[in-house]
């Protein structure tokens, strides 16, 4: 029973670490037809890696939510006004947002960081607060944030990081909410790929025809006017990012260094955890893709990091609502490992030769 | 806001429910982007029309595992022997089976029924003991089961949902455990929608070339033997189906009739739940399609229920463990209904014209 399974022996960032074989053959040892835990075999095998042992334990999960406005939002990208920003901070608050509802539902701690929102929430009370600025600036015009403000962003994702690994936490989800986010990972994901915007570009919460087109020739623009600082992934980051994108980097970064399982939620995640890689060659291993999202640019991202997601539902609300949903597939897979009995263990007869 | 979204305004059976139109545009006015929250709403609005509120509740979930034996596995149509029903029998009282692990794993409890195992398990705490017979006899040279043998076993099914609903659940999810049930399916699920051999039988849990082309040789010998009593559904249970099959197909119509939700594994699990529509009409919009398998058939037995399950993780092995990954998936969709803010009530602006 020391075959590896199809879904295991997937070519994968973690397949050089001495933990790959070993998890490999004790998932095989299982008390199941070889491989018919799918993709659940996969990440098990992955947990075991990432934590160094073959009983990982993915139990206690925070999903964090980082929330920052963009300048580009007041051209037309989004079908909301950009006060929905501070307005959704202020549901997230009272627990009335999909995420509080699912991260509840889910049985996950839930942290929300104010790291740019375009509005004065210092009163708000369940809420981190760490503004770097009140949104970034248009990158139509000019760069988004200064490499000062760069910096403060990634350091405000690396302290949730650390707060989660110092709550105990064994897995962090990351989560966005931000008003023309879209239109960042576009951009991101189009520099980071050479992708074309017409198929990075999608209509994100809803835009119509008229401004999906005035959207993709913005991405053009923008794309255009920060050409010089493609290859250099900071410097990107800081000229076409959101506080929360740098934010969700930062965070992926510090979890992947202490340990931790890092969630990635949908297109914007994505393109955050993209630009974590080009920055950070530690990144990819501690990650697990929740949900495929419907926004075209999402697969462009996703193939570039050679990753496929647990989920597909068809949702496309960010707010770490599709990585929340994984949660209880990331326990379930590591207590797979930690918990099953074994052919011999349990008695049970292996498959007989033809 | 009362525009439906996409996904629940899909054509399905709970459709003409007074609480269709209620529940969609409840979905509607929740704080996202209309749709946004893709099958999630769909299945809210399912919830809403089977439970008859706009507050559903799926917390309290129970898997129901009916494990039985066929004679038909004594030809060599599964990659193992018969004797591992029963030694998975022990494995699942012992919590050591990847069932239980996941049960455990999204808090969901769990019942394993003997309704036909091949051994005697009398002895075996903790499993149900209904057993109506050792085993079906061969369907390739006569009939499964007898007619009162086929009552019985739908009646241990009843009883299942009896006492799951006696016990406060909200949701059944239903699983099996049969050495060489998929032929079982197989069978069912060619009689029922007219498939053909070639495209219901599959490999199971992992049938080599040479036993793979035995087993569909062997599913066109039963259906021709069994063809007259093909446009009778229950005489067709009878016989070629497996107690467990049977115990589904009743558990799933006492469900339906208690107002419980019924999640549905794989291949097998669909195929009784096929038999069951055809017996039963109320049963299919009690029905949440959990789990696509990469068995061939079960996207046939599924295209005839017009059902597109949640998740599709390469899962093949049964035991109700893709139900059981639902889970949270099904609570997590309730709770958006019954606990998420709407704009109104939040104060968040709506999306603006263009």
């Amino acid at each position: 029973m020391t075959v590896l399974s199809p879904n295991a022996a997937t070519t994968m960032a973690w397949q050089d670490s001495p933990w790959f074989q070993p998890a490999a053959a004790a998932v095989d040892a299982k008390t199941k037809p070889l491989g018919a835990l799918g993709q659940l075999e996969a990440l098990a095998v992955q947990l075991a890696c990432l934590q160094r042992t073959l009983t990982p334990v993915t139990d206690r999960a925070r999903v964090v939510v980082f929330a920052g406005d963009h300048g580009v939002a007041d051209d037309g990208v989004s079908a909301y006004p950009k006060a929905v920003t501070a307005e959704m901070m202020r549901n997230f608050a009272r627990g009335g947002a999909a995420i509080c509802v699912v991260s509840r539902s889910v049985g996950a701690e839930l942290e929300v960081v104010d790291v740019g929102v375009d509005a004065d929430l210092s009163g708000l009370d369940g809420v981190v607060h760490a503004s770097v600025r009140r949104g970034t600036r248009n990158m139509r015009h000019e760069p988004a944030m200064t490499r000062d403000e760069y910096e403060q962003a990634l350091q405000v994702g690396r302290d949730a990081a650390h707060r989660a690994h110092a709550a105990g936490m064994h897995v962090i989800a990351l989560g966005e909410m931000g008003i023309g986010n879209t239109t960042s990972a576009a951009v991101l994901t189009s520099a980071l790929t050479h992708g074309e915007p017409n198929q990075t570009v999608g209509r994100g919460t809803g835009v119509d025809d008229a401004r999906y087109a005035q959207k993709r020739e913005i991405v053009r623009e923008i794309l255009a006017r920060h050409n010089t600082v493609a290859g250099d992934t900071a410097a990107l980051l800081a000229a076409t990012g959101g506080f929360e994108i740098v934010a969700m980097a930062g965070a992926a970064m510090q979890a992947a260094a202490l340990g931790l399982v890092v969630l990635v939620d949908g297109y914007i995640s994505t393109a955050a955890i993209l630009a974590a890689t080009r920055l950070d060659g530690n990144v990819r291993a501690a990650c697990v893709f929740a949900h495929r999202s419907p926004e075209p640019g999402h697969a462009i991202a996703l193939a570039a990091l050679n990753a496929s997601p647990l989920l597909s539902l068809d949702m496309r609300l960010g707010e770490g609502s599709g990585a929340a949903l994984a949660i209880p597939l990331v326990r379930a897979a590591a207590r797979m490992l930690t918990e099953m009995a074994t052919f011999a263990s349990a008695g049970v007869s292996v498959a007989e030769p033809a």
